[in-house]
């Protein structure tokens, strides 16, 4: 008789692409979300939570950004029911799709316009890379329903709030603003608008979102016959004429052109304003966008970027009115204080979603970090959004208006890192070391005693034969402080205190003498336990 | 030519059994949660956030609900890479199976034992009911790799604090702890033990567990031949002989002989004690289970009920060994000064799952609640738990010890809201009014004035043409208060403040004087805003 097969050990992996958080990378994210609530919530925007589980009608087959047709979703098929085939189901691939579901199915319920937001993971079925994974975290806020661009003003106000909450300082980020349809105006002055010219204006599109690693040299190349790149691939271009050409160069050179426009002015003018019109430098390498750095200028500075608009795009209806919006976004925020040194209009967004129609926004947090290669880099984009009106007509055949903004939850949470902003204090519990093990009663009752004054802390679970095994596990959770009693202590009625944080320290690098001098562990009567545990931990606090 | 068909438009509906949650029921939850995370904390568990999706494979096949193995999982299959055909993925289904993986997965670098909670949402491929959803929260904390019964006594410990840290008062909970080594015992003792005898175990333990429901009877039927329910169906017996029913029926009715033999001793003694060792009425209807309601007399019936099981289970090694566990946890707990009128001995505590090994513990909360029927009914069980050895053995074939509790979050939440202890008090955002769209720039100064002094607020973004719909909004909203600034309060240099809960309250309840007296709106100037405002809010908290 042939033996029968075993069954082979199931790999204990996690699929590609996914990965698994532990103790703080847990914690420093919810607290973060919760921050950032707190001040959606201040803003009047109110909780939303969908499942994560759509079906894959209401999602739609379509995903938000055009750049990658081949991002999909993860789906599945539903079992028949009664003969029925089963609906196709999928997991959410943002969190935009499902408010659009949401508020086509309950408008009757909802307030209007709708402030909502919502917290959770997406799932995205693409290939994994280093760093990139298939389920991670957004945290969005929209208003939809509110046509008005003070909405838009609004969540750009929020969104400089949210950042400065979480650990941000001012001066650290600016929130860029620019607008769909000035770059719409610029189409329909270059002879662009029209159904029949939408391939054009898709390449047109991402020309210009390649200005800062193809410079406008390269941008210009691709406005033409096309580009050869580095490597000899050669991608085909756009085909537009020399004065087609000559019109995106502009709009794509208007922060440029305002520039130079100031320093012209500022050189006509007295000393004292000369120096209050400088302008930052346009440093190209650190992708760090020029803007004012002070209060007082920063609005010269929009409004000089909004006069180089209106003369790239004024002359189209649609354009004019993309200026105009702009200018009311500037004075909305401007009156609520937040000038251009933390929120800016800057032509050179432009955002990979197909589906904007008005506002667009970005926040770029602006201090350098090291990348991983060791190379200087600015941090970039951690959130983006921009007004859509296209979403819930899917479901209704009416237009809403709609504009939201979705934060980088895990980027946010690295550039907090990289500034040294995150708690990295040690939180691990006191551990109440075994030395009998017919005496854990009592351990747990010191244990019991510290968590009701507080005190996060733990008896040792594992076999307590090998004490030192103890103090190792004591190590490995970052155990402030260790508490001991064997039978000698239990008789005399104390306990002793092993401070572990001043341990490591004088086991680095004390003398003897400063061994003697400041001990490490204390013997304290049994009923100072916890005062005792208390002044070693604010010690250290 | 035909007409090109028109696609129809996709519904707007959640996937059967899915559901949205709004507003309070998104914060209450999240507030639970964050209460359960600090008590987690504090008893030393660290943080773990594994993702939704996990390999069929390391998710095992099974379901932990042996009484319903039809329930599955939602997978689907990874596209082929490179030929190699694709993984097969799926939707965790509870929170201890990727715990296992994890554990298997990451071992060396983790604390042992170790101590870990999670919390999330998890997908059942179930039919859906009525108040029965395909995805819902998990609260889980469990210790791994302490094979010392300390660590369940410490969880049923941490599961007390919980309840009464979200809510629930001392007195309206208690966790009921059993051991499976006890009813192994009992099945030993019956001649149920071995291999062979493993449907009639089953058989047997399904009819414990029905004990509610069917009563004594009914269960000594199902330990026979079997029973005919009132429909006529017939369920076969485990067919036990007299003696083994006698057995188990003794194990069955464990609670019943403590309690007589308690009752007897107390007429034998003094009237102080009798008194002292009353025990609470045994009230089948709505489910509760007698306990001593005094500190006092709370260990007397722990070691009445531990008595008992030792006269019919610890004939049995392994019988002996379960009533031991329960007595050094029962020992434990009082020390750390959780008797039994929070923390009981209770063999009536089956629990569904296959794979519990040890101690078994669940949580109950013994207040009265209406059904949707709208008859009186004991709430019942919100979290349980116990100790299972073989999960991690699958992935690295070593038993690792393991004891756990999982919080059903949405039960709780249920609970405190037929309690009343969810903070209903009106939330809504003070409403700032648009008279002039003009000047919507001061109306946005005034909001972002409010939120600085760190009150929700929002100025209405709908279309303000109809002032009435505004006031609607707010009301929809439950807004506390309206701001108004028309065009003569601007050049006065004032504000109209409306307190819309006072409003209300005259609106539905006052006489004209009343109305006159105690007016609901108030002219202040406009520097004065925020004060007014505060003023009002604190009147109404």
């Amino acid at each position: 008789m042939a033996k029968p097969k075993k069954t082979p050990r199931p790999k204990a992996e996690t699929p590609k692409g996914f990965r698994d958080y532990f103790g703080s990378e847990v914690t420093h994210r919810a607290e973060m979300l919760s921050k950032i609530a707190a001040v959606y919530h201040r803003y009047g925007f109110d909780a939303l939570e969908s499942s994560g589980v759509e079906t894959v009608e209401a999602l739609g087959k379509f995903l938000p950004d055009v750049d990658r047709p081949n991002e999909g979703v993860f789906a599945w098929q539903e079992d028949a029911d009664s003969g029925k085939p089963g609906d196709w189901l999928a997991l959410r691939y943002d969190l935009t799709a499902p408010l659009a579901r949401v508020y086509a199915q309950h408008q009757n319920d909802l307030p209007k316009p709708y402030r909502r937001y919502a917290m959770g993971p997406v799932w995205r079925n693409e290939k994994p890379g280093p760093g990139r994974f298939r389920q991670f975290y957004q945290c969005d806020a929209d208003t939809v329903g509110a046509p008005s661009v003070a909405a838009d003003a609004e969540i750009c106000a929020m969104l400089a709030d949210c950042l400065e909450e979480v650990g941000i300082d001012r001066g650290d980020y600016v929130v860029r603003v620019n607008n769909r349809k000035v770059l719409n105006g610029v189409m329909e002055v270059a002879g662009l608008a029209g159904d029949d010219k939408e391939a054009e204006r898709g390449i047109v599109l991402r020309a210009i979102d390649k200005l800062d690693r193809l410079g406008p040299d390269g941008v210009r190349a691709l406005l033409g016959e096309g580009r050869k790149d580095e490597s000899g691939d050669f991608t085909k271009g756009a085909g537009l004429t020399e004065s087609q050409r000559n019109i995106v160069m502009g709009f794509v050179s208007a922060n440029d052109t305002a520039k130079s426009q100031l320093e012209r002015l500022s050189s006509s003018v007295d000393k004292t304003s000369a120096s209050k019109l400088r302008v930052a430098a346009y440093d190209n390498s650190t992708h760090v966008f020029p803007y004012w750095r002070s209060a007082e200028t920063s609005k010269i500075w929009n409004k000089q970027v909004l006069s180089v608009l209106q003369d790239i795009a004024g002359g189209s209806l649609i354009g004019a009115q993309g200026v105009a919006e702009l200018e009311t976004i500037s004075d909305l925020l401007d009156a609520q204080g937040y000038d251009a040194t933390r929120i800016i209009i800057d032509p050179s967004v432009v955002r990979g979603l197909g589906y904007y129609t008005g506002p667009v926004y970005e926040a770029e947090l602006t201090f350098d970090i090291q990348d991983e290669k060791g190379r200087t880099r600015n941090f970039g984009s951690v959130a983006g959004g921009g007004r859509y009106d296209d979403l819930v007509k899917r479901f209704t055949g009416q237009e809403v208006p709609a504009t939201g903004v979705s934060i980088g939850v895990d980027r946010l949470l690295a550039a907090l890192d990289a500034k040294g902003r995150l708690d990295k204090t040690a939180d691990g519990p006191v551990v109440v070391t075994v030395m009998d093990k017919a005496r854990m009663a009592d351990y747990q009752t010191m244990v019991a005693e510290l968590r009701q004054a507080g005190i996060r802390a733990e008896v040792y679970l594992g076999n307590p034969k090998n004490f030192g095994n103890q103090l190792k596990y004591a190590d490995k959770r970052g155990s402030p402080v260790a508490v001991i009693e064997g039978g000698d202590e239990h008789e005399k009625g104390v306990v002793q205190i092993k401070d572990l944080i001043l341990g490591a320290k004088l086991a680095e690098n004390a003398s003897l003498e400063e061994w003697k001098d400041r001990p490490s562990q204390y013997e304290v009567p049994r009923d100072q336990l916890i005062a005792k545990v208390r002044e070693i931990l604010d010690l250290h606090s």
